[in-house]
Protein backbone atom coordinates (compact mmCIF):
# COMPACT_ATOMS: atom_id res chain seq x y z
CA UNK A 1 0.00 0.00 0.00
CA UNK A 2 1.55 3.51 -1.28
CA UNK A 3 1.37 6.34 1.44
CA UNK A 4 2.48 9.60 1.19
CA UNK A 5 1.70 12.53 4.58
CA UNK A 6 1.79 16.18 3.08
CA UNK A 7 2.52 18.25 6.00
CA UNK A 8 3.10 21.30 7.29
CA UNK A 9 6.02 22.74 9.46
CA UNK A 10 6.27 20.33 12.43
CA UNK A 11 7.70 22.95 14.20
CA UNK A 12 3.75 24.65 13.77
CA UNK A 13 1.40 22.65 12.05
CA UNK A 14 -0.59 20.35 14.85
CA UNK A 15 -3.01 19.11 12.22
CA UNK A 16 0.07 17.38 10.47
CA UNK A 17 1.07 15.92 13.69
CA UNK A 18 -2.16 14.16 14.08
CA UNK A 19 -1.66 12.76 10.67
CA UNK A 20 1.81 11.17 10.82
CA UNK A 21 0.91 10.20 14.61
CA UNK A 22 -2.15 8.12 13.34
CA UNK A 23 0.02 6.59 10.58
CA UNK A 24 2.61 6.09 13.35
CA UNK A 25 0.10 3.32 14.88
CA UNK A 26 -0.60 1.50 11.73
CA UNK A 27 3.30 0.46 11.17
CA UNK A 28 3.17 0.63 7.70
CA UNK A 29 6.02 2.57 5.75
CA UNK A 30 5.21 6.01 4.15
CA UNK A 31 6.71 8.51 2.25
CA UNK A 32 6.35 12.65 3.80
CA UNK A 33 6.77 15.84 2.03
CA UNK A 34 6.76 18.96 3.77
CA UNK A 35 5.09 21.99 2.32
CA UNK A 36 6.40 25.49 4.44
CA UNK A 37 3.61 26.79 5.92
CA UNK A 38 3.23 30.99 5.67
CA UNK A 39 5.13 31.24 2.30
CA UNK A 40 3.93 33.23 -0.43
CA UNK A 41 3.98 30.24 -2.43
CA UNK A 42 2.56 27.68 -0.29
CA UNK A 43 -1.19 27.79 -0.91
CA UNK A 44 -0.49 27.15 -4.44
CA UNK A 45 1.50 24.35 -3.44
CA UNK A 46 -1.05 23.00 -1.58
CA UNK A 47 -3.91 23.30 -4.18
CA UNK A 48 -1.55 21.37 -6.27
CA UNK A 49 -2.86 18.72 -3.94
CA UNK A 50 -5.70 19.41 -2.85
CA UNK A 51 -8.59 21.76 -3.40
CA UNK A 52 -8.73 22.19 0.50
CA UNK A 53 -5.72 24.03 0.37
CA UNK A 54 -5.11 22.69 4.05
CA UNK A 55 -2.92 19.90 6.02
CA UNK A 56 -2.62 17.06 6.83
CA UNK A 57 -3.60 15.78 3.40
CA UNK A 58 -3.24 11.60 2.75
CA UNK A 59 -2.05 10.51 -1.21
CA UNK A 60 -3.21 7.04 -1.18
CA UNK A 61 -4.18 4.05 -3.61
CA UNK A 62 -7.77 5.42 -2.95
CA UNK A 63 -7.35 9.00 -3.91
CA UNK A 64 -5.84 12.09 -1.90
CA UNK A 65 -7.59 12.28 1.63
CA UNK A 66 -7.85 15.79 3.35
CA UNK A 67 -8.60 16.38 6.62
CA UNK A 68 -7.50 14.47 10.23
CA UNK A 69 -10.41 13.02 11.40
CA UNK A 70 -10.71 10.96 7.68
CA UNK A 71 -7.44 10.14 7.39
CA UNK A 72 -7.85 8.82 10.66
CA UNK A 73 -10.90 6.94 9.91
CA UNK A 74 -9.80 5.43 6.34
CA UNK A 75 -6.35 4.12 8.43
CA UNK A 76 -8.40 2.23 10.83
CA UNK A 77 -10.17 0.68 7.69
CA UNK A 78 -7.42 0.14 6.37
CA UNK A 79 -5.56 -1.75 9.28
CA UNK A 80 -8.11 -3.36 11.48
CA UNK A 81 -5.29 -5.54 12.91
CA UNK A 82 -3.70 -2.45 13.99
CA UNK A 83 -6.61 -1.34 16.39
CA UNK A 84 -6.77 2.40 15.64
CA UNK A 85 -9.79 2.72 17.42
CA UNK A 86 -10.56 0.89 21.33
CA UNK A 87 -12.06 -2.35 19.96
CA UNK A 88 -15.12 -2.28 23.23
CA UNK A 89 -17.64 -0.66 21.37
CA UNK A 90 -18.81 1.89 23.90
CA UNK A 91 -15.14 2.93 24.36
CA UNK A 92 -15.18 3.24 20.37
CA UNK A 93 -17.89 5.70 20.50
CA UNK A 94 -16.74 7.49 23.31
CA UNK A 95 -12.97 7.67 21.71
CA UNK A 96 -14.73 9.09 18.67
CA UNK A 97 -16.85 11.59 19.85
CA UNK A 98 -14.07 12.98 22.29
CA UNK A 99 -11.73 13.59 18.96
CA UNK A 100 -15.22 15.17 17.42
CA UNK A 101 -15.25 17.42 19.93
CA UNK A 102 -11.66 18.47 19.71
CA UNK A 103 -11.97 18.55 15.57
CA UNK A 104 -15.02 21.17 16.16
CA UNK A 105 -14.05 22.91 19.43
CA UNK A 106 -10.98 24.30 21.79
CA UNK A 107 -11.35 27.10 19.60
CA UNK A 108 -10.36 29.70 22.75
CA UNK A 109 -7.32 27.65 23.53
CA UNK A 110 -6.44 26.89 20.06
CA UNK A 111 -6.99 30.77 19.44
CA UNK A 112 -5.13 31.83 22.06
CA UNK A 113 -2.09 29.25 22.72
CA UNK A 114 -1.21 28.51 19.19
CA UNK A 115 0.53 25.18 18.60
CA UNK A 116 4.58 25.56 18.51
CA UNK A 117 6.67 23.30 19.65
CA UNK A 118 9.77 25.93 20.82
CA UNK A 119 7.02 27.79 23.02
CA UNK A 120 8.01 28.20 26.69
CA UNK A 121 6.14 31.00 28.56
CA UNK A 122 2.86 30.81 30.60
CA UNK A 123 0.12 32.49 28.94
CA UNK A 124 -0.73 35.33 31.29
CA UNK A 125 -3.67 36.51 32.13
CA UNK A 126 -5.70 33.23 31.27
CA UNK A 127 -8.59 34.36 29.89
CA UNK A 128 -11.79 32.96 31.01
CA UNK A 129 -13.04 31.33 28.09
CA UNK A 130 -9.71 29.82 27.85
CA UNK A 131 -9.32 28.49 31.28
CA UNK A 132 -12.93 27.15 30.41
CA UNK A 133 -11.43 25.08 27.93
CA UNK A 134 -8.78 23.95 29.85
CA UNK A 135 -10.89 22.10 32.32
CA UNK A 136 -13.32 21.07 29.59
CA UNK A 137 -9.94 19.08 28.29
CA UNK A 138 -9.37 17.93 31.71
CA UNK A 139 -12.72 16.67 32.31
CA UNK A 140 -13.15 15.32 28.65
CA UNK A 141 -10.04 12.83 29.67
CA UNK A 142 -11.26 12.08 32.38
CA UNK A 143 -14.84 10.54 30.45
CA UNK A 144 -12.38 8.79 27.85
CA UNK A 145 -10.00 6.96 30.80
CA UNK A 146 -13.75 6.34 32.57
CA UNK A 147 -14.73 4.76 29.07
CA UNK A 148 -11.65 2.46 29.16
CA UNK A 149 -11.73 -0.93 28.95
CA UNK A 150 -7.59 -1.76 28.71
CA UNK A 151 -4.69 -0.80 30.69
CA UNK A 152 -2.36 1.25 30.23
CA UNK A 153 -1.21 4.85 30.19
CA UNK A 154 -3.14 6.51 27.81
CA UNK A 155 -6.76 7.77 27.54
CA UNK A 156 -8.24 4.19 26.80
CA UNK A 157 -5.15 2.17 28.08
CA UNK A 158 -3.74 0.66 25.16
CA UNK A 159 -2.64 3.75 22.70
CA UNK A 160 -5.65 4.65 20.18
CA UNK A 161 -6.98 8.00 17.65
CA UNK A 162 -7.74 9.11 20.85
CA UNK A 163 -4.18 10.18 21.68
CA UNK A 164 -3.34 11.05 18.28
CA UNK A 165 -5.68 13.75 18.66
CA UNK A 166 -4.77 15.43 22.18
CA UNK A 167 -1.20 14.89 21.50
CA UNK A 168 -1.05 18.70 20.13
CA UNK A 169 -3.46 19.67 23.57
CA UNK A 170 -0.18 17.77 25.43
CA UNK A 171 2.10 20.08 24.07
CA UNK A 172 -0.20 23.34 24.46
CA UNK A 173 -0.71 22.68 28.03
CA UNK A 174 3.34 21.91 28.59
CA UNK A 175 3.97 24.87 26.39
CA UNK A 176 2.16 27.31 28.09
CA UNK A 177 3.09 25.83 31.32
CA UNK A 178 -0.44 25.03 32.76
CA UNK A 179 -0.40 23.58 35.96
CA UNK A 180 -2.40 20.22 36.08
CA UNK A 181 -4.05 17.39 37.86
CA UNK A 182 -0.82 14.65 38.88
CA UNK A 183 -3.28 12.44 36.57
CA UNK A 184 -3.03 15.20 33.68
CA UNK A 185 0.52 15.63 34.24
CA UNK A 186 1.68 11.87 33.75
CA UNK A 187 -0.64 11.79 30.31
CA UNK A 188 0.85 14.31 28.67
CA UNK A 189 4.17 12.83 29.70
CA UNK A 190 3.30 9.41 28.41
CA UNK A 191 2.66 11.90 24.97
CA UNK A 192 5.49 13.18 25.23
CA UNK A 193 7.82 10.06 25.36
CA UNK A 194 5.68 8.05 22.10
CA UNK A 195 8.53 7.88 20.14
CA UNK A 196 6.95 8.97 17.20
CA UNK A 197 6.15 11.94 18.98
CA UNK A 198 9.87 12.49 20.03
CA UNK A 199 11.15 12.12 16.55
CA UNK A 200 8.27 14.27 15.10
CA UNK A 201 9.28 17.16 18.05
CA UNK A 202 12.97 16.94 17.20
CA UNK A 203 12.72 17.94 13.99
CA UNK A 204 10.00 20.61 14.59
CA UNK A 205 12.91 22.55 16.80
CA UNK A 206 15.50 21.87 14.16
CA UNK A 207 13.30 23.50 11.66
CA UNK A 208 14.13 26.99 13.32
CA UNK A 209 17.64 26.27 13.07
CA UNK A 210 17.88 26.29 9.49
CA UNK B 1 -31.40 -1.87 20.69
CA UNK B 2 -32.63 1.04 22.53
CA UNK B 3 -31.73 5.17 20.71
CA UNK B 4 -32.94 7.82 21.62
CA UNK B 5 -32.18 11.36 20.39
CA UNK B 6 -31.98 14.65 22.09
CA UNK B 7 -31.96 17.35 19.86
CA UNK B 8 -32.46 21.41 20.49
CA UNK B 9 -34.89 23.31 18.40
CA UNK B 10 -36.19 22.06 14.70
CA UNK B 11 -36.18 25.42 13.63
CA UNK B 12 -32.98 26.10 14.45
CA UNK B 13 -30.70 23.11 15.45
CA UNK B 14 -28.69 22.54 12.28
CA UNK B 15 -26.77 19.80 14.00
CA UNK B 16 -29.99 18.43 15.65
CA UNK B 17 -31.39 17.45 12.06
CA UNK B 18 -28.36 16.08 11.13
CA UNK B 19 -28.58 13.32 13.79
CA UNK B 20 -32.21 12.86 12.84
CA UNK B 21 -31.32 12.28 9.46
CA UNK B 22 -28.43 9.63 10.45
CA UNK B 23 -30.92 7.91 12.53
CA UNK B 24 -33.04 8.05 9.51
CA UNK B 25 -30.82 6.03 7.40
CA UNK B 26 -30.76 3.31 9.78
CA UNK B 27 -34.13 2.34 9.77
CA UNK B 28 -34.54 1.45 12.89
CA UNK B 29 -37.28 3.54 15.80
CA UNK B 30 -35.89 5.64 17.93
CA UNK B 31 -37.39 8.10 20.53
CA UNK B 32 -36.59 12.11 20.49
CA UNK B 33 -36.28 14.61 23.13
CA UNK B 34 -36.79 18.34 22.74
CA UNK B 35 -34.79 20.63 24.50
CA UNK B 36 -35.61 24.08 23.78
CA UNK B 37 -32.36 26.02 22.97
CA UNK B 38 -31.73 29.74 24.38
CA UNK B 39 -33.67 29.37 27.58
CA UNK B 40 -32.48 30.29 30.77
CA UNK B 41 -32.63 26.53 31.27
CA UNK B 42 -31.11 25.24 28.48
CA UNK B 43 -27.57 24.24 29.75
CA UNK B 44 -28.68 23.03 32.94
CA UNK B 45 -31.09 20.65 31.03
CA UNK B 46 -28.51 19.64 27.97
CA UNK B 47 -25.38 18.96 31.14
CA UNK B 48 -28.01 16.67 32.59
CA UNK B 49 -27.32 14.50 30.00
CA UNK B 50 -23.97 15.29 28.77
CA UNK B 51 -20.87 17.26 29.96
CA UNK B 52 -20.63 18.86 26.16
CA UNK B 53 -23.83 20.85 26.85
CA UNK B 54 -24.30 20.43 23.29
CA UNK B 55 -27.10 18.87 21.05
CA UNK B 56 -27.46 16.71 19.27
CA UNK B 57 -26.63 13.59 21.84
CA UNK B 58 -27.69 9.72 20.91
CA UNK B 59 -28.52 7.91 23.83
CA UNK B 60 -27.77 3.76 23.39
CA UNK B 61 -26.71 1.08 25.10
CA UNK B 62 -23.19 1.60 24.38
CA UNK B 63 -23.67 5.31 26.46
CA UNK B 64 -24.56 8.47 25.40
CA UNK B 65 -22.38 9.63 22.60
CA UNK B 66 -22.01 13.26 21.89
CA UNK B 67 -21.34 15.29 18.53
CA UNK B 68 -23.29 14.37 15.10
CA UNK B 69 -20.24 13.26 13.55
CA UNK B 70 -19.57 10.66 16.39
CA UNK B 71 -23.27 9.33 16.19
CA UNK B 72 -23.10 9.20 12.51
CA UNK B 73 -19.99 6.73 12.71
CA UNK B 74 -21.55 4.82 15.54
CA UNK B 75 -24.87 4.33 13.21
CA UNK B 76 -22.72 3.26 10.41
CA UNK B 77 -21.01 0.52 11.97
CA UNK B 78 -24.29 -1.02 13.93
CA UNK B 79 -26.34 -0.81 10.84
CA UNK B 80 -23.88 -2.12 8.23
CA UNK B 81 -26.83 -3.20 6.53
CA UNK B 82 -28.44 -0.06 5.93
CA UNK B 83 -24.94 1.17 4.13
CA UNK B 84 -25.04 4.65 5.37
CA UNK B 85 -21.45 5.58 4.14
CA UNK B 86 -21.05 4.56 0.51
CA UNK B 87 -19.24 1.15 -0.47
CA UNK B 88 -16.82 2.08 -2.70
CA UNK B 89 -13.54 2.43 -0.35
CA UNK B 90 -12.40 5.56 -2.47
CA UNK B 91 -15.79 7.09 -2.16
CA UNK B 92 -16.20 6.34 1.50
CA UNK B 93 -12.67 8.06 1.83
CA UNK B 94 -14.41 11.21 -0.16
CA UNK B 95 -17.09 11.30 2.10
CA UNK B 96 -15.96 11.14 5.20
CA UNK B 97 -13.63 13.73 3.67
CA UNK B 98 -16.68 16.14 2.89
CA UNK B 99 -18.25 15.62 6.29
CA UNK B 100 -15.15 16.39 8.16
CA UNK B 101 -14.38 19.60 5.99
CA UNK B 102 -18.35 20.38 7.06
CA UNK B 103 -17.35 19.67 10.32
CA UNK B 104 -14.34 21.90 10.79
CA UNK B 105 -15.30 24.63 8.52
CA UNK B 106 -17.18 26.61 6.64
CA UNK B 107 -17.78 29.37 9.69
CA UNK B 108 -18.09 32.33 6.93
CA UNK B 109 -21.43 30.82 6.01
CA UNK B 110 -22.59 29.36 9.35
CA UNK B 111 -21.79 32.76 11.32
CA UNK B 112 -23.59 35.33 8.24
CA UNK B 113 -26.30 32.51 6.97
CA UNK B 114 -27.37 31.48 10.63
CA UNK B 115 -29.98 28.24 10.13
CA UNK B 116 -33.52 29.03 10.54
CA UNK B 117 -36.02 27.19 8.77
CA UNK B 118 -38.41 30.22 8.97
CA UNK B 119 -35.96 32.59 7.13
CA UNK B 120 -36.80 33.73 3.44
CA UNK B 121 -34.61 36.92 2.61
CA UNK B 122 -30.99 36.88 0.77
CA UNK B 123 -28.09 38.04 2.44
CA UNK B 124 -26.74 41.24 0.93
CA UNK B 125 -24.32 42.00 0.67
CA UNK B 126 -22.95 38.59 0.43
CA UNK B 127 -19.53 39.16 2.21
CA UNK B 128 -16.80 37.76 0.43
CA UNK B 129 -15.71 34.98 3.14
CA UNK B 130 -19.48 34.20 2.65
CA UNK B 131 -18.82 34.33 -1.19
CA UNK B 132 -15.81 32.10 -0.54
CA UNK B 133 -17.32 29.51 1.25
CA UNK B 134 -20.52 29.43 -1.01
CA UNK B 135 -18.15 28.58 -4.00
CA UNK B 136 -16.06 26.27 -2.15
CA UNK B 137 -19.19 24.52 -1.04
CA UNK B 138 -20.55 23.92 -4.75
CA UNK B 139 -16.56 22.83 -5.51
CA UNK B 140 -16.91 20.33 -2.63
CA UNK B 141 -20.31 18.32 -4.06
CA UNK B 142 -18.71 18.31 -7.26
CA UNK B 143 -15.72 16.41 -5.72
CA UNK B 144 -18.34 13.68 -4.40
CA UNK B 145 -20.12 13.84 -7.32
CA UNK B 146 -17.02 13.01 -9.13
CA UNK B 147 -15.91 10.19 -6.35
CA UNK B 148 -19.42 8.61 -6.90
CA UNK B 149 -19.45 5.14 -8.11
CA UNK B 150 -23.18 4.41 -7.92
CA UNK B 151 -25.78 6.25 -9.40
CA UNK B 152 -28.75 8.42 -8.43
CA UNK B 153 -29.75 12.08 -7.22
CA UNK B 154 -27.86 12.04 -3.79
CA UNK B 155 -24.30 13.09 -3.62
CA UNK B 156 -22.95 9.95 -4.12
CA UNK B 157 -25.55 8.69 -5.62
CA UNK B 158 -27.71 6.55 -3.30
CA UNK B 159 -28.46 8.48 0.05
CA UNK B 160 -25.31 8.46 2.58
CA UNK B 161 -24.16 10.25 5.40
CA UNK B 162 -22.85 12.94 3.23
CA UNK B 163 -26.04 13.89 2.10
CA UNK B 164 -27.29 14.52 6.08
CA UNK B 165 -23.84 16.31 6.69
CA UNK B 166 -24.67 18.67 3.55
CA UNK B 167 -28.65 18.85 4.45
CA UNK B 168 -28.68 22.14 6.86
CA UNK B 169 -26.37 23.73 4.12
CA UNK B 170 -29.30 23.11 1.38
CA UNK B 171 -31.60 25.16 3.59
CA UNK B 172 -28.87 27.90 3.91
CA UNK B 173 -28.76 27.81 0.13
CA UNK B 174 -32.39 28.23 -0.65
CA UNK B 175 -33.64 30.25 2.49
CA UNK B 176 -30.78 32.87 1.78
CA UNK B 177 -32.05 32.64 -1.54
CA UNK B 178 -28.33 31.89 -3.28
CA UNK B 179 -28.31 32.15 -7.00
CA UNK B 180 -27.03 27.89 -7.88
CA UNK B 181 -26.07 26.04 -10.67
CA UNK B 182 -29.11 23.96 -11.89
CA UNK B 183 -27.25 20.82 -10.65
CA UNK B 184 -26.83 22.00 -7.19
CA UNK B 185 -30.08 23.75 -7.29
CA UNK B 186 -31.37 19.80 -7.88
CA UNK B 187 -29.34 17.87 -5.50
CA UNK B 188 -31.03 20.79 -2.98
CA UNK B 189 -34.35 19.79 -4.19
CA UNK B 190 -33.68 16.21 -3.64
CA UNK B 191 -32.87 17.40 -0.10
CA UNK B 192 -35.66 18.83 0.50
CA UNK B 193 -37.85 16.32 -0.86
CA UNK B 194 -36.27 13.64 1.52
CA UNK B 195 -39.42 12.29 3.65
CA UNK B 196 -37.46 12.66 6.75
CA UNK B 197 -36.10 16.33 6.01
CA UNK B 198 -39.61 17.19 5.27
CA UNK B 199 -40.72 15.61 8.20
CA UNK B 200 -38.29 18.16 10.44
CA UNK B 201 -38.94 20.94 8.40
CA UNK B 202 -42.93 20.96 8.86
CA UNK B 203 -42.26 20.50 12.36
CA UNK B 204 -39.71 22.89 12.69
CA UNK B 205 -42.22 25.24 11.31
CA UNK B 206 -44.95 24.81 13.42
CA UNK B 207 -42.82 25.63 16.19
CA UNK B 208 -42.93 29.13 15.43
CA UNK B 209 -46.49 28.97 15.81
CA UNK B 210 -46.81 27.74 18.97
Amino acid sequence: MSLHLIIGDKLLSSWSLRGALALDLTGAAYTEELIKLNQPDTRERLLKHSPTGKVPLLKTEHGTIADSLAIAEYLAEQFPDAQLWPKDIAARAQARSACAQMHSGFFAMRGNMPFDLSHDAPLAPVPADVQADIERMSALWAECRAAATETGPYLFGRVSLADVFFAPIAVRLRTYQVKLSSTDEAYVETLYQWPAFKAWQKAGLEEIER
